[in-house]
């Protein structure tokens, strides 16, 4: 196919991916999930896993494969606009994102983050060295060390952008609960990636791969928070109208470094979201961030979001699941996912002195993995670290552990009982 | 370049279209040109024109260009963002569309735009016969027939897109003259994009490719207008929340149509914005409109037409025109093109009973080619059915007369004396 009819294709798969979520949403609503995991079913539902099993010929109508490069056409035209999607929502998360809170609880969000990466870190290390002597999980040319670091990082993992929409969602935005969480969950992820560069580091001999991930991050944080952030505030006003509200060309402006800082972190190998999350956080509070969430939020959320899911549902194959024993491995990586993430994250919580039920609301949302997790074993199955049937393990982990959240969080934790910001912070859901 | 690096490249890319088109913006503000010429000139600057060729070396890390497919890695990942938010733009201003001022002044609509059709057409037909005979504008390959009706469509053309960004940026939406602009534009680009057909369909000698696009238009548009729009209007409230605003549920399935509707036009070969733009014209009035308005303006018009108008930018290149000969084959190209469209549009509407002003506002707005011109002369290049040197005449023409609309208007049409609609109608800049 060229371009021409790429173009062509694309806005039909957009007709589909749209109708599908919305049709998925409706059932997703009546039995209390929110709309991001009707998004992630969208997406293995219009894959190989079902639609592609059982009309082959008309998913290769809509979402044409290529028999070398599987999706390779698709997924140049899907991509980029997921991408997008996603930069952008996360840009809007991290300018609800309130710095203060995480100052005042800076020690329970220092206290989940750590507890959230350690002992699933060690936990997941374990799996990986279990695997690697006891199974063929792991290709043959993948090293001990390798394994177990990569399995280690896989299971530090939360869904940072899942987490986001959940809260959201559960309109939890600004509260102790959601900062925490959202906090938390930024700091893993970020952590994960790390682990991951080093793995990647090892496995290509390339030392210098590591370091820049991790001190890029640490210099673009720094730069973002310390120069950016302060310069936005005093030079607010160049950004609004007359009338104090966001102006066109402020909107452009906030978008071409939101767009600057995903790039740089992208180029570093941390992924695209934290640049957007970390700029997004930089946004002066009052009239350019209302302005900003009331310009960008709809469309970024009804449209280019619902791509982004659905694009990582489509890579998704169930069918390599084949085997007794397969599944059985599966379930102690569930079990390795789920105690180290949520009981870690709960008990650090409670530890540093927040009330049960909000440690455990923490606990739970902290175990969401999401498709942070399907990019990064993505990237494992790539480069030949994990086998087909380890990746298939590892992507019922993640998406078990995203159903099981909301319904498990509202089954808890009753909302009233939690300690809300006042009305006139925005939200929506 | 693999897909990751692209997605890398591509986060640079919006940040420097983003920061260009916003400098360009504010000095095209100072001497009264909208914000779409500032994005035209901005593409053409990012492009072989000017930045790469004062700086190759920088423009090649910017936007990668393949040395044997010309801009393809780039253009992969540009094409797909700048698709959807031209066809969110053209829905949006769909929503906008005044039917009933079209029907009460339907004697003007179809006088503007049957001159703006026919006169072009016969000229640029005439003019495509003297190159024919006595240069060689036209490649070997070339009859004709296929020479001067190509030159005929590609006179035809109205900037339907820029068009509609000018009449909403002077505030002129719902007034007769942007109206009867916009009717008319609207009307004249479906045909030359008809007579395109034609052309493609000799020059392949298949002619059910005309079939399919004429008859396929003239469908889909009375579909649209009679089975959807009414559907739409009766079941209204099912896109509504409690409160009478938009739900997102609403946005997401106006979306899903506004899609279906830009593939069934792309699939049949009239370009995707009419069906988006006349799906756009079957959305119920009132609460739908407004929070469709609100929802997908802001973003789509700060971040995802820019990218359109830029990357058509990028493919052209101003040296090709390289001797005394070809630039006065240029005037002669623009001489035709301001003639025929300007003038005849003009004397349609006055000949139809409208005020001498407005009749002339509407002669200058016709005028304006913007970038469709720009699509439909790449497509003739492609096929072969122009040489480059024409190409270039076509592009500087499609460019100059797109500049000397805003000034020349903002000159002679003083704006208080037009008869505006009563404030409360949905406008923005």
């Amino acid at each position: 196919m060229n371009n021409v009819d790429l173009a062509v294709q694309f806005f039909l798969q957009i007709a589909v991916i749209l109708l599908t979520c919305r049709a998925l949403s409706f059932v997703a609503g009546k039995i209390g999930q929110p709309p991001v995991v009707a998004e992630m079913v969208a997406g293995i539902l219009l894959g190989p896993s079902f639609f592609g099993l059982f009309w082959p010929e008309l998913q290769q109508l809509v979402f044409p494969w290529d028999k070398t490069q599987q999706l390779r056409d698709t997924q140049s035209y899907l991509f980029p606009a997921a991408q997008i999607g996603l930069a952008l929502y996360m840009f809007i998360i991290g300018t609800e994102f309130r710095l203060d809170i995480v100052r005042e609880r800076l020690r329970t969000s220092l206290a989940v983050s750590a507890a959230g990466v350690i002992v699933p870190f060690v936990m997941g290390a374990g799996l990986g060295w279990f695997f690697f002597h006891y199974t063929d999980l792991f290709p043959a040319r993948t090293s001990q060390l390798e394994g177990m670091l990569f399995l280690g990082a896989s299971m530090c993992i939360t869904a940072f952008p899942v987490l986001a929409r959940i809260i959201q969602f559960k309109r939890l935005t600004g509260t102790p609960i959601g900062t925490v969480a959202i906090g938390a969950g930024a700091i893993d992820d970020a952590a994960a990636w790390c682990i991951l560069a080093v793995v990647l580091a090892i496995s290509e001999g390339n030392g210098a791969l590591a370091y820049r991930n991790i001190f890029g991050g640490i210099v673009y944080t720094a730069l973002v928070l310390g120069v950016v952030r302060p310069l936005l505030q005093r030079f607010q006003r160049w950004l609004l109208h007359v009338d104090g509200s966001l102006a066109d060309g402020g909107l452009i402006f906030c978008l071409a470094i939101m767009s600057l800082g995903a790039w740089f972190t992208d180029l570093i190998g941390l992924h695209a979201v934290f640049g957007a999350f970390v700029m997004g956080t930089a946004m002066p509070r009052g009239a350019v961030t209302t302005g900003l969430m009331n310009k960008i939020q709809p469309l970024s959320v009804a449209l280019l979001l619902p791509l982004f899911f659905t694009y990582s549902g489509l890579n998704t194959r169930m069918s390599l699941l084949d085997s007794a024993f397969l599944w059985g491995m599966c379930g102690l990586v569930m079990f390795v996912a789920i105690f180290g993430k949520c009981f870690a994250c709960w008990a650090a919580a409670r530890a540093s002195g927040m009330p049960n039920r909000e440690a455990l609301g923490i606990g739970i949302l902290m175990n969401a993995r999401g498709l942070m997790e399907l990019m990064i074993i993505n990237i494992g199955l790539q480069r030949g670290i994990i086998s087909e049937g380890l990746f298939a393990a590892l992507v019922i982990m993640a998406v078990v552990t995203t159903l099981m959240t909301s319904p498990i969080f509202d089954r808890l934790i009753v909302s009233p009982s939690l300690d809300r910001l006042p009305a006139g912070h925005a939200r929506t859901t």
